[in-house]
Formats: C-alpha cells, structure tokens, sequence
C-alpha cells in the first residue's frame, strides 16, 4: 500500500472523540471541544487604566503649573459632581460622571482635593466597557489548542472549566518472542527500546497509554490480545515481518479487518494497519525501533492527533533548505532521509536508518522525506527539512537583536 | 531601565539549577545536566537486520533460480560451518562464521535445509557491531531537552534514568488591595486572571509553583511575605503602579535589593527586579493582565528558563514577514504590538493592549517587538513576528504535499 493510501484510510476511518470538562488549570495544551463565548463585557463598567484622580474631563481646560486648577476631592463610590475629584487606582470603577483619570505626575495632592496641573481628554486613562470583549464575542474557536496564556483570558472571563476533546486511550501490545531453546518470555531489547519511545511519543500527541502489555508471538496470543482491547487505539508491536511467526497480521485478520500488511514507507516497510469489529483502529508497528518510530510518526501518530482533535501532519517544524549533496532515495517507497546542517541554509545527507539505525535519529538535525514517485535530488536542490527540534534552530536568536 | 539592562541583570545574576535524577519516563522536555555516553555497542554483535538465512556469502556465489544451492540448517546458536545455513529473525545475533543473510523471498526451503536462489555479498542483511553507536560515543549533549524519541534512544542504551536540570521552584505572591470601605481582603478580577495566567505560563517554562498566596497590599506584609519566601525564584504580582498604596517596591527595598523599578517596556512599565539577601531573584510584576503577561514573558520567564537551563529568549516562534499597514511606536520604549495576519506573507497591527487588553492578546496571530530606538514600521517593510502559536501558522502543511 502507498503511502498516501495509508493516510487517506486513516483520515477516513478516525475522527475526532468526544468530550469532557477540565478545570482550567489542567486545561493547557488541550483542544477545545466548542467555542468559547463570553457571557459579559469586560471590562463591565468604565475603569480606570492607571493610578490617578478621576475627573471629568472639561473641567481641566486650560490647566498648567502655572495655572493649577483645584478639584475638591470626593469620597470613593460618590457620584463625581462636575469640578470634583476621586482618587483612583488602576481597575477601580470609574466614579459616575467622570470620564478621564488625570495622572498622579500631573497632580498636586491637598488636604482637602487635589490641584491638577495638566488638561485632559475625555477617555483618557479610562478603560472603557468591554473594550477588551462584548458579551457574546467568540473568545476561542473550537478546535483549538489551548496555549497558556489563554487560560489567563479564560480566567478574566470568569470561566473556571472549559469543555475540551477527551484524551485517547491507547494500548499497547509488545508482542515478545520466546526463547527458542527454553521457552521463557523473551524481553528483547527492541520492547525495551519501543515501551519508553511509545510512551513518550503518545504523551506528545495527546493520548495516554492505559495498558502496555508483553504478549506472546503466537497468532493466537495475538489474537486474543487485540480482541480484549477496549482502547480508543491499539498499537501492536513486532511480529510485523515475513518470518514464520511473524503472526501479527494474520491475528489482526482474525480478529478483525485488516486493511494492509506492508506500506511503502522505509523505515517501515512491514507497518500494518486495519481494525477490529469494533471499529477500533489497530496498527501493526515493526519492532526494529527505528521502523517502529517511523510508523508509528506516519500512521498510529496520525490516528492519535486525529482522536485528540490536533493537527493530523507530522508534528514537526519545517524549513525550506538547501541540499549541498546528492540525495539518494529508492523509487516506489517513500523514504525517510536523515540530514545535517551544515549552516543556515543547508543541509547534507547522512548514513540511513537502514545503515545507522538509532544512530541516525541521534546524529540528524532534521529529516528530508523522499516521496515514493522520486529518485532524491541533486545537490543544490531545495528539499523541505522536517527538523527534528526546532528550539536550538529557530530564528528566536536573530529576533533578539531587535529586543532591545 | 531600559529592556536590554533588565535582560542584562537577569542573565548576569540568574544561572542553572543543580540536578536530579528521574526515570527515563518522565525525562521528557527535561534538560540533560550532563552528557549521556554509551556504555556499550549497539549492536552489542553483529546481528541480523532481516528475517532470513545466515550464510557465508562467497558460498552464494553462482546461486540463482536455475542453479539453487542447497545450505543444510544449522540449528540455532551453533556456529555455521561453510556451505550452512541458520534461520534467523530481525535482531537475532548473526551465527559465529556468518556473514550475510539472505531474504526469506530468496530462500526455498526443505526439509533438512534451505535452497538458495540468489548470490548475496558479504555483509548484506546485516547490522554491524556498533553500527548504531560504539561505546564512548556521546549520546546526547549536556544541556539538551529531552524529546520524546531520544528516551526511546536512551531506553536503547540500556539507560534507565537520566540527570537533568531540578525544576524551578517559583512561590507567587497575589498582592490584593483590601476594600476600603470593610477592609475585607478584596479577590480582584486580576488576581483571577492573574493566578491561572502565571501557572500555566511557569509550566510552560519548565518550573513550578510551590504557592500561590494572597499578601494583603501594605508594605509591611509584603515585605514580610518576601522575607519569609523559600524558592528558587519569586514573583509579586501587583502594588507596582504609582498609587499612594504601590508599596512593592518599597517593600522589596526594605526585604532586598531593588535593582529597578519602572522598565521601558509596553505593555509592563511599572515592572521591577531585584533580590532577597539570599541572592534569590525577585520579580515585581503589574497587577494590568497583559502588563503581567508581558512583564512575566520578557523578566520573569526568562530568568526561570535560565533556572531550567532552557534557552532564555522568549519562547515564540518567529517569520520574517511584511507589514501592510504602518506600525507606529514611541521612541524610549520597547513596545508589543499586536498584529493579525492577511496572508502567508502579510501582517497589519491591531487594536493595542492599551486599548484593548486581553483582547488584544486574543485576537493577535503574533506580535512586533519595536526596539527603544525605534519609531515602528512603515507600511511594506519586512519585520519579526512572533506567532502567538506556530501549530497552525506552520508550513507543515505545505510540506505534506511531498509526502506520498
């Protein structure tokens, strides 16, 4: 199955899962399941917008230091009677019948009032009523990924709990071959590899694991597995090859559909992907890490963003950048290309998966992926760069010089 | 003082935590304290990189479908006399004397061996010893944040938990004016925005808050509430205004040193630094939402990231864009103006954070640092913006284009 082929099945197949409330504070990070909408102005009344004496502001025309014009001072909460004062501090109410806040520099405080020493402009220093929002105004869109900050917007709008899309459940199966000679549980070093790297990758994109457990290379063992799963998603791991018991597409056909064994991904040439009866997206990832790695960023990840309302692509940042070597891919696979940086603008190819392994997601900056219709590129070609982490290479440093 | 002191003060004063040590699982976003090394090869022996059949690949020479040579089975672990063959799966240790392994596709098999219908060269089906990485090599560098693969490449290494960098442990003081008719301690509406705003914001950064506590607005408790403070790191939010009960600073005088008071950045004038006698710094930020917002993102923020050992500078992505519409700033402050994107090339500013607060930070798509020395933008010219979130402004769409 092509590449493309596999995502067009995903994205037909898996949607967005429901909801659930949070309390605002748990809310960073997750996707809103509907809109938010304020219930009230904010401000709700006209405010003061900085520490000074709310007047009104025609009765300071033609006010100096060298003609100071006295305002007698009124009590906090009183009704402003033209030619009176209030002292104020930001966010306070603004007394009725003022409309601007003379500054405390262009105020001199007296016993009984204050002397202002500067005209003012109606509005000035005020904060005016739902300057910020209106009742009614759509705060945050659903579909959106809380970012920090807006937590703080929601707070101001009052809201405590927002309604956001529940986190997927996935299980995972590590399918562990036996010892040959003595029949024990073998915990083979990719299980070890691939628990940790699903793990984590899962919690990246939104979901968490509610089961990872070993299961026996047998068909029926796999087979059983996938049937007891009740999970938003199922991963199953190894057993994906073309050896005598690599089961786990045959176990996914009996207990389920299986849709394809073998996607023209490499690494992850012997990915699977189908379901079982009970619609429940399964996907059958290699157990060699780095293929496992790939698969699951292409495919299950892929599904896992869909479930959590994200967005569905690769969660990398890219760049436009420069090859200064000869990229080499097979014809027919879409193919995984490790790089590195050699400056801004360039990168340069280096040893595989296929021939580093682990090594090459280690030792590469980014990765240039090849689609299944082309050869690579010549050197000097423009390639799209997924990069690999994008705190150390973004252009934050060079937007530093204008912080200043 | 101007921004680029306080930067200044902040990165002179404020350097990494010590470390700790976690289990791999929670070592994601985590900054590595110290270089992770491999402590063995990997493959700790050369080993099979396919299902199939070791062999001696010069015994292959000549084989093909019209000349298959037979290789009787050796059984599993025994060394492979020349002209034998081993079954072998993904990862299986390569039989002493093999050196290559043939696909399954290229085999026939028989009862008492296998027929091998096509030549194979040495190495080939197979991953070397140390392919991945040698021992001695380093892993991952000091200082790097962990992502979620690498504890799948650490897991790999046989590592089961990393030294990182101790969070920061930030205590938050909400400085809250009492009502001035009761004296009833007053929860204003910034300390509820205030409060949530600065705890997902302080996760964000990598820290935590240890406590969240009201201090009422005198000098003599904040002061107090200061002193009695144990944390890595430590906020006042409110009371830094020029009203006649602005006593945070005053309060810090008396509790530390003030290093400023009063910082050319809009929104965030009235913000302050300095630190405890115990050299623990000390942030004073506006009681305004977005003034806290960006008092917090461009002093307090980036000295808890300098805590976290993360990189200081604000953490936002950044494009060089062009502004459709002139963006006008006063000289002697740097100032945040938000703007909205027309297109994938073109951004025009909005309605302020003076006129528009929290609204404004809502309906931005980034933001415009103009420098102190600057007057803004006209219209056309090429600036730095930084989004506000990159996930949907990201040319990872684009790029999926190529992934077929």
């Amino acid at each position: 199955m092509p590449v493309a082929a596999a995502l067009a099945w995903i994205d037909a197949l898996v949607a967005t899962l429901g909801s659930e409330d949070v309390l605002l504070d748990e809310g960073a990070g997750r996707v809103l399941a509907e809109a938010v909408v304020a219930s009230s102005d904010l401000p709700a009344t006209d405010r003061a917008a900085i520490d000074g004496v709310a007047v009104r502001a025609d009765q300071t025309a033609g006010a100096s230091a060298y003609n100071p014009l006295p305002f007698p001072s009124v009590a906090p909460g009183a009704a402003l009677p033209a030619g009176g004062g209030a002292l104020v501090g930001i966010g306070d109410k603004l007394p009725g019948g003022a409309d601007a806040v003379v500054p405390l520099e262009h105020v001199e405080q007296r016993p009984a009032g204050f002397d202002v020493i500067e005209g003012i402009a109606a509005g000035s220093g005020v904060e005016r009523r739902a300057s910020h929002w209106a009742r009614g105004d759509t705060l945050l869109a659903a579909g959106r990924r809380l970012l920090p900050w807006e937590l703080g917007l929601l707070a101001a709008a009052g809201i405590a709990r927002v309604r956001v899309v529940r986190r997927p459940r996935i299980r995972c199966l590590m399918v562990a071959r036996r010892d040959r000679g003595s029949g024990a549980a073998l915990e083979a070093p990719p299980c070890d590899t691939n628990g940790p790297l699903l793990r984590a990758l899962i919690g990246r994109d939104g979901g968490f694991v509610t089961e990872q457990i070993p299961v026996d290379r047998t068909r029926a063992s796999i087979r059983e597995a996938l049937k007891a799963s009740s999970a938003d998603l199922i991963i199953s791991v190894g057993g994906t090859g073309s050896g005598a018991d690599d089961d786990a597409a045959a176990a996914l056909g009996e207990a389920g559909d299986i849709a394809a064994h073998g996607i023209a991904l490499s690494p992850g040439e012997t990915a699977g992907l189908g379901r079982l009866a009970s619609g429940v997206p399964v996907f059958l990832l290699p157990g060699m890490p780095v293929a496992c790695l790939w698969a699951y960023e292409f495919f299950a990840g892929r599904a896992l963003r869909r479930l959590a309302g994200r967005n569905p692509d690769l969660p990398f940042q890219t760049r436009r950048l420069t090859t200064a070597a000869k990229i080499v891919s097979t014809i027919g696979t879409t193919e995984i290309c490790p790089v590195r940086r050699l400056d801004e603008q360039q990168v340069v190819p280096i040893a595989s998966f296929v021939a580093a392994g682990l090594g090459a997601a280690l030792r590469a900056d980014g990765f240039v992926i090849v689609a299944a219709g082309s050869e690579g590129y010549p050197k000097g070609a423009s390639v799209i760069v997924h990069l690999r982490d994008d705190s150390d290479l973004s252009p934050i440093h060079q937007a530093r010089g204008s912080v200043s």
